[in-house]
């Protein structure tokens, strides 16, 4: 690709009222955006960015971050529209970030002035803190929250009551709850996940610096060490835990099982949300020095796999199926039936299988000294119900003694945009 | 290097009582600990782990994590010894440490029966979640607070006071200060950078825990985005405000400026602290939304640099010498005297110079939906005074308007212990 502006351009369904709109604030309308020439900076002219390797496509059928290869790095956040009732300054919230997300994708500043090829005399359109940085397989994933649609008292504020999914609802309490409200729901929501953390930072920061007067950020959280792979080709990571996380992922190759547990069909309406998906995001704080005082062998129960392999406790390798038949000697069934992997796995729940990109978060450490740290959980499913089946299965598993889930959140998340359209454009027509 | 255990393998000095501490408390003394055999797992068969090229010595003269070629990622942690007064528990950490820690640099688990190679009756040594992954690069620096040699209200409570360097001392307040004590001094730090953020979490993890009973994680802080660079070949990365951060760093290449800046002398005193260094973190908020709505050319003003290049306003390149003499045809210096590298410039602060090793953090958000972001600093010289005086002339510099100085520490690095000895020891001889 010689040309990055070239593919995939922003069109004419984008708008550019909220850079114009920071370039206001400071008095200086129309200087700082259009100005072509030397605009296309260090992002855009780094042989680096941009280039077909480290980009994906933010225009097109499902979006990208869902199946994509799963980065090493999220940024997440959580925004609430409370700054306006506007339908059209939520269209154009959406339109705005369109614009912005389909640049930062192919490695290119929010704006073609950017963050230095504006006036002097106005606030960069950029932040900057990415400049030279390659597009680093950035992905901006954003979903619909049950709270956009209607408030928790009811309110319709954009008319889009009767678009809602019927099934689109704050999740109802599972066992191992203790949710902080200040971890959880959002009218909207960003997932950021790239190969470098200043990248997938820099997305996040500037999406929020758009939503200025519009939309606010509710909540956000860094992860880093991916627990889960949706690729052959990528190893199983570790969760803090230590075991191999995400082993059995549905991968991004198997579009049969795709089409079966994580694409909204036409079907399962609304016709809007059609080739989408659910997001539910769940904040669980692992106990880690209690874990870490647990014997090997009653680790390796709990989970039901081995802590080395990740084979499950019937043998074989990471990869092979477990046996829940298989017993010892005793009679004792090798893979305890109250174990995660028995809770978690699709025999126990008729069938269902989620899309996992779960990410190990640590924020610091708590006033006893212990690491404040866990699992980012991030899932993808058909619909909600699925996502219920599951956690309420595994809510009683063995391991949940460890565990606290205290951030949760689902959002719809609509298809990709067709080119030069925007996120959820077919939600407004 | 064909048997990782070979190089730098810990020697006698070196104890395991934390880690037979830990086995001990699961009533499985001896059990868990000195297995042979089975005991060399993934990380020490993964035919990356240990290679020279992604590996660091722990044993040898200055500690490596100071002019180490700068890692992507970091995790600090302050600690306190607070569960013990016995000098030999001290001693008996510091080997500890040093024996996970030289092992965790060469890409191994923490004792040779690790994560899984030890009883299945006894909790696991290592926690698990860096098994399978190469060592990174990870170095783990250690230092020691004030308090350590003598407590705020007096107490000798090792034997140290003698041996305390006269100079190391709580930073005196500063301009922009406003320091939480969650977040400020430790009796020890850890300094673990490594090229994966698992990697050090893996290994500030390991460490506290083996610390159990003897001292407790007072604070930590990730960070990613290194601010600086150590070597030519590493091109200068951005902080948030979007600048490139750290052009002017010391590097390791070059040993005349190190052995005038970094490095503690004979003659400087204390003889134990010869060869090491004192650290200096500070952990600075930034107001990234005021600084965003700043003007391009203000912003540069402050910075006394261009935000593209990195050239300072004086002209030329990212590595021209700022003139600080230049002036505009009005006779304005180009250079604001105010801007923040004109007051960090040695002109301006006797010649001295600091190692540099700062990285960005995001810790989530505030409240008022503000990324709660800035610039953990860390910053290596030969006596704290030269901290003190460069600081007293940034903190009136333009830029302060933007930043709140809100954590602070500092500690007296030792040497690197001689193989088979462990970190400080000439403080206890």
């Amino acid at each position: 690709m010689t040309d990055p502006e070239s593919q995939g351009r922003p069109g004419a369904g984008l708008s550019r009222r909220g850079l114009l709109g920071l370039a206001l604030g400071a008095g200086a309308a129309g200087v700082a955006v259009g100005v072509g020439g030397a605009a296309l900076v260090a992002r855009a002219t780094d042989p680096r960015a941009a280039s077909p390797a480290d980009t994906h496509p933010f225009f097109g059928e499902h979006p990208s971050g869902i199946t994509t290869e799963v980065q090493d790095h999220l940024h997440f956040a959580a925004f609430d529209v409370m700054d306006t009732t506007s339908r059209d300054e939520l269209i154009e919230l959406l339109q705005d970030w369109s614009y912005a997300a389909s640049r930062m994708m192919l490695g290119l500043e929010v704006s073609a002035s950017g963050a230095i090829g504006g006036s002097p005399d106005a606030p960069p359109d950029d932040t900057g803190e990415a400049l030279g940085l390659p597009a680093s397989n950035l992905t901006i994933t954003v979903g619909f929250g049950p709270t956009l649609f209607r408030t928790d008292e009811g309110a319709d504020r954009f008319g889009l009551a009767d678009q809602a999914p019927p099934a689109l609802a704050m999740l109802p309490p599972f066992l191992g709850d203790d949710l902080d409200p200040g971890h959880s729901g959002g009218d909207l929501c960003i997932q950021a996940c790239a190969d470098d953390p200043q990248v997938a930072v820099h997305a996040v920061r500037n999406l929020s610096r758009i939503a200025f007067g519009r939309a606010r950020l509710r909540w956000s959280q860094l992860g880093f060490g991916r627990t889960s792979r949706t690729s052959a080709q990528q190893q199983t990571p570790r969760n803090l835990f230590g075991f191999k996380d995400g082993t059995a992922n549905l991968l991004a190759t198997d579009e049969q099982a795709l089409a079966e547990h994580v694409w909204v069909s036409t079907e399962d309406g609304p016709a809007w949300l059609a080739g989408g998906s659910y997001l539910v995001a769940r904040k669980i704080a692992m106990k880690i020095e209690t874990w870490d005082r647990v014997r090997l062998a009653e680790q390796e129960q709990i989970t039901g796999r081995t802590k080395g392999s990740g084979a499950p406790l019937s043998g074989g390798d990471e990869f092979t199926p477990p046996d829940f038949a298989a017993a010892w000697g005793s009679g004792m069934p090798t893979i305890d039936p109250a174990s995660h992997v028995a809770r978690a796995h699709p025999d126990a729940n008729g069938g269902i299988r989620m899309l996992r990109r779960g990410y190990n978060y640590v924020d610091g450490n708590t006033a006893l000294g212990r690491l404040d740290a866990g699992l980012f959980f991030l899932a993808y499913v058909r619909s909600p119900e699925r996502f219920i089946t599951v956690q309420r299965s595994v809510a009683t598993d063995l391991m949940m003694e460890y565990l606290l889930t205290i951030g949760s959140g689902i959002w719809a998340v609509p298809p990709a945009p067709a080119e030069g359209s925007f996120i959820g454009a077919a939600l407004f027509a």
